[in-house]
C-alpha cells in the first residue's frame, strides 16, 4: 500500500477540521481505495512554501480563501498536473471556466463540492447523477446565515438588526456580515451551480442579487397569513430566451419543500421534466461540514473519478425574469385608494391574487401578492404607486414562489 | 467519435421509458463524455437472444425484475467484462456481495442507483460523497406507495383499506400490494442501503420488518394531537454491538425532516458526526424517474467511473434495538385502570412521556408514548397488558422518533 501525498493551503478552522478528519478516516479511506492519504506540508502566513510543497504532493487541498492568491495557486498546481480541491466559491465564481479548461487539459481532477451548500451534495449530483438529464431549473437556500436570521424573525417576530446581533452572538455570523446578508455569497454559490446545471459559463457577473436588510419583522408576519414563509433564494432557471440566475428574498408557499428548512440549514431542489424533483438539504457551512465535503473530493480523487468537465455552451443570460410578487404599501386608508393601486397594477399588466390590509387611518398596509408578471414591469407600477399623494412611503415588492401558478 | 452499446434486458415501463430518454439525450451525453450511446439489442419474453446481445454490448441494463433469470444475466454480463445497470432491488438484496466481487474482479461498473427511491441519488451519495464518513444511522421513506396510503389517510381521515382503493386507483398501489404494504419492499431498499453505509455485508434476511396494515386512521389522528406524524420508516443503525436493520410503521415528530415528505415521494436521512445530517428527497419509483437514475448510472459507467467497491467487513446483526413506543389501548375506563398498566411499564423499564385518553366507559381509547426502551421489553409489556381483564382488545405498539429524547 502506497501512500496519497496532499499539500494543504490554509489552515484555519476548516484547514485544521480537514486535518483532523483526515486522521480519523485515514485508515477506512486506505480500505475503500488501497491508499493511505497522507498531508505531506502545509501552507499558512507564517509557514511552509508553496513550491516545496507543490512539489511533494499529488493533490493540493486550496482553503485559503480570497480570489487572487488563491487563483495563482490554483492555477499552477492543475498546472503542474496535480489534483485540486478547493471550498473557494468566490475564486470558482470568477474562475470556473480557466480552471476546468485546465484540470481536463491536464487530465486532472478539480473537486469543489465544498463550495457550495457545506456537505450537502450538489455538486456531485449535478455533475454525475444528472449528468445525462435536462435540468429546467434549481431553486436553493444556500447562504446559512440569512437563513438563520429570517427563521429567527419569524421565529420571534424579532426586527432584522435584532436577529443579526443574535447570529453574531451564536458564531452564525461574522463580525462584517456584508456578504452574507447582502446576497453576494449566495450569488456566487448560485453562479456555480448554474454552470454545472446548464453546461454553460456563468460568472458572478452574470448574477443578479439583493440582500435581507430591507426585510420587517411585519412583512414575515403579514405573509404567514397569506400562507407564505419568507427565505433568501437563490433560482438559476433555463429560459426560452436563455438563463436567469438571480438571489432574492422570496417569498414561498407552505407546501414548497423549501419552506420547511429553518436554522443556518442550506437546502436545494433541482428540477426537471425527467425526475420532477429533487430537494438535497443539510447544514451549511461549519467547519466540520465544509472538512467532510472536502474529503469527499480527496478521496473521489484517489478512487479516480473522471476528470473530464463537459465543453461549455454559451447561453445568453436572461436579466427581465417573470415571478410573483408581495407588494407591501404604507397608504392613508380613504375611499379610492384600492381602485387607484389595482388601477395601476392593471396597466402594468398585473392581476392581483390577493389582498390583506392592517390597520386604517393614516398608516394603513395593504399587501397584495399577484399573479407572475416581469420584473421590470413590476418596477414601473412600483415606481407609479410610490408617486401617488395617498401613499406614505416607498412600497417594496418580494418575490413569490407558489406552485399553483407557475 | 464512436458509439457505446447498451443491451437492453426488458421492456416494460420503465425500459421503454429508458430507451426514450436515452434517445433524447444521446446527444448531450455524446458532448458530455464523447461517445454516443446506443442500444444494439432489447430482450423480452417474446424477442431477442441474451448471449447474442451480450456479445453486442459494452454494458447491459437488467429491468428485467424478478430474481432468479435477472441473477443469471447480470452474472454472466458482468463475468463477460460488461458494465451492468440494474433496478433491481430484490436481486440486489440477495447477490449483491457476489456480483459487487465479481465486478471488482472483471473491472467492470455495477450501478444500481435506481433500486431505491428513485431518482434521489442517495446511492451514488454513500458510495461517492461521504466514502470517507463514518455514517451513524440513516432513516428513510423508501416505499411510495405506503407514504401515499398513510399519507392519504392523514389528509382525509380515511382507513387503511379505502386509502388502499384509492392508490389502486390513481396507479401508486399495484393490484397485489403485498409487497409494499407489508414492508418486504422497503426492506430489500434498507438492505441495500445498510449494506452502503456500513461497508458491510447485509442480506434482507437480517432485515427485520412489517408492514402497515394495522393502523388505522385513528392512530393518526390521536397522534397529530402529540405532535406526531405517521410514515413507515426504514431505519439502518450503527450501533455498540452491531448494526441494526429494520423497517417499521414509526410515528415521527413533527420538526423531523421526513414528517413533511407527503404522497408518494421518497427521503432518506443520512447521519454522522461530521456532517450532522443530510436529508434527500423526491419522487420514489415511476417509469420516467427510474429510467432517470438508470441513465444517470450508464453516463458514470461511460465517463469511466470507478469500479472499486470496497472489501466487506461481516458486523454483527442487532435484533433488539431500542426506542421510544406509541402504544395504543382500548380499555374499560374505571379506577386504577391507568395505575395498573403504568405498573406493567414500570416493571419493564419503560418511562411514559405522555398520555391521551379518548372516550370513557367500555371502550375508551388509550394512547401512551413512552421513553426509549428495548422492543423485547416493550414486547413483554404489551404481552401482560392485553391479559389484564379491563383491556378489550390487543394492544398495539408503533415506534417513534423524536430527537428530544434520543
Amino acid at each position: 500500500m502506497t501512500s496519497f501525498r496532499i499539500g494543504l493551503l490554509g489552515h484555519g478552522t476548516v484547514g485544521a477540521a480537514f486535518e483532523a478528519l483526515l486522521d480519523e478516516r485515514a485508515e477506512a479511506i486506505e480500505r475503500l481505495t488501497g491508499r493511505r492519504p497522507e498531508i505531506v506540508g502545509v501552507l499558512t502566513r507564517s509557514r511552509g512554501d508553496f513550491d516545496e510543497i507543490l512539489e511533494r504532493s499529488e493533490l493540493v487541498v486550496e482553503l485559503i480563501g480570497g480570489v487572487e492568491q488563491a487563483y495563482d495557486y490554483v492555477r499552477r498546481a492543475l498546472d503542474a498536473g496535480r489534483h485540486v480541491v478547493t471550498a473557494n466559491k468566490q475564486l470558482l465564481s470568477r474562475h470556473a471556466d480557466e480552471l476546468a479548461a485546465l484540470a481536463r487539459e491536464r487530465g486532472v481532477h478539480l473537486g469543489f463540492e465544498a463550495s457550495v451548500a457545506g456537505v450537502v451534495p450538489v455538486i456531485r449530483v449535478l455533475r454525475e447523477s444528472l449528468a445525462g438529464a435536462h435540468i429546467d431549473r434549481i431553486h436553493g437556500i444556500v447562504n446559512g446565515t440569512t437563513n438563520f436570521i429570517l427563521s429567527e424573525m419569524s421565529r420571534t417576530g424579532s426586527g432584522y438588526e435584532e436577529a443579526l446581533a443574535q447570529a453574531q452572538e451564536l458564531g452564525y455570523a461574522e463580525a462584517d456580515p456584508t456578504d452574507d446578508v447582502g446576497g453576494a455569497d449566495a450569488a456566487a454559490k448560485m453562479a456555480i451551480l448554474a454552470r454545472l446545471a446548464f453546461d454553460a459559463p456563468v460568472h458572478i457577473d452574470d448574477v443578479r442579487y439583493d440582500g435581507i436588510a430591507q426585510i420587517t419583522g411585519a412583512d414575515i408576519a403579514y405573509a404567514r397569513e397569506l400562507g407564505l414563509s419568507l427565505k433568501l433564494i437563490g433560482t438559476a432557471e433555463r429560459l426560452p430566451e436563455g438563463i436567469s440566475v438571480r438571489v432574492h428574498p422570496t417569498f414561498i408557499a407552505a407546501g414548497h419543500p423549501l419552506a420547511s428548512v429553518g436554522g443556518s440549514f442550506n437546502a436545494v431542489t433541482v428540477e426537471s421534466d425527467a425526475i420532477t424533483e429533487i430537494t438535497m438539504s443539510g447544514p451549511g457551512a461549519g467547519g466540520s461540514q465544509t472538512a467532510s465535503a472536502v474529503l469527499g473530493d480527496v478521496v473521489a480523487a484517489i478512487a479516480g473519478a473522471p476528470a473530464a468537465s463537459p465543453p461549455l455552451e454559451r447561453l445568453p443570460i436572461v436579466e427581465d425574469v417573470t415571478g410573483a410578487f408581495y407588494v407591501h404599501m404604507e397608504v392613508d386608508d380613504r375611499p379610492g385608494v384600492l381602485a387607484q393601486i389595482a388601477g395601476i397594477f392593471g396597466d402594468a399588466g398585473a392581476s392581483i391574487k390577493s389582498v390583506v390590509q392592517h390597520g386604517t387611518g393614516e398608516r394603513a398596509q395593504l399587501i397584495m401578492v399577484t399573479h407572475p408578471l416581469a420584473r421590470s414591469r413590476m418596477e414601473i407600477a412600483l415606481d407609479a404607486i410610490g408617486r401617488l399623494a395617498f401613499v406614505r412611503s416607498a412600497p417594496r415588492a418580494i418575490s413569490v414562489i407558489d406552485e399553483e401558478f407557475e
